[in-house]
């Protein structure tokens, strides 16, 4: 929905565990934002998404895992802070790990792929 | 757009090349599905995909390579044959080599993620 940088790796992961429970770059995004801002109001808001948006993501992500991965103090108005629980952190370190595996596993055949296209990558701003 | 299972692998790897360029199974699905039947529109079907949109899959890929990837005799009403150009074959072999490059590298990570959900991943008919 959100074409934000970050959300578009080159090498973009998804994770299908059924048709319904995936994991993929943005709730991933998500997370490090929370992990970082305190906040889901704050991580969504940086992500350009909803507060409503935001809190849906973790809560399919609570769900979707034994241990939920974001604890939140429901306060007033905006909602109170959140964090990671040791599952969050956990599922987010694998993702990013598993990105990075793959990515580096298929240094190659990225670099043959790329001197096959028709237009060379440009930077972000291309 | 589709929910054909083979379109939703669990590890879901899409390239994104620039912002417009990219690359994922949908395409590559579509390619094998022209290398086994000869027919951009019986490998587009096959999908459960309009001919229209099998055709812009195609121009769409055959743009984006120095090399055109599909080469088709258009004939008459449903066009003519089709077949898959050795930078085809090339595209098609190395991605499906980074899918399973990917997966296999990170088998143990995807099995602990695995072991953390709150549901077993069925089986396709889950």
């Amino acid at each position: 929905m959100t074409s934000t940088p970050h959300l578009r790796p080159e090498f973009f992961i998804r994770l299908f565990f059924t048709q319904q429970d995936m994991i993929g770059p943005g709730k991933v995004a998500l997370l490090e934002g929370i992990a970082r801002s305190g906040s889901i109001s704050a991580a969504g808001r940086e992500m350009g998404m909803s507060y409503k948006r935001a809190w849906m993501l973790i809560e399919a992500l609570n769900g979707m895992f034994q241990t939920p991965l974001v604890e939140s103090a429901r306060g007033g108005a905006g909602g109170g802070g959140a964090t990671l629980t040791d599952a969050g952190r956990q599922v987010l370190a694998l993702f990013r790990e598993i990105e990075a595996a793959a990515t580096e596993v298929n240094a190659e055949r990225l670099a043959t792929l790329r001197g096959m296209l028709a237009n060379t990558p440009p930077g972000n701003n291309g």
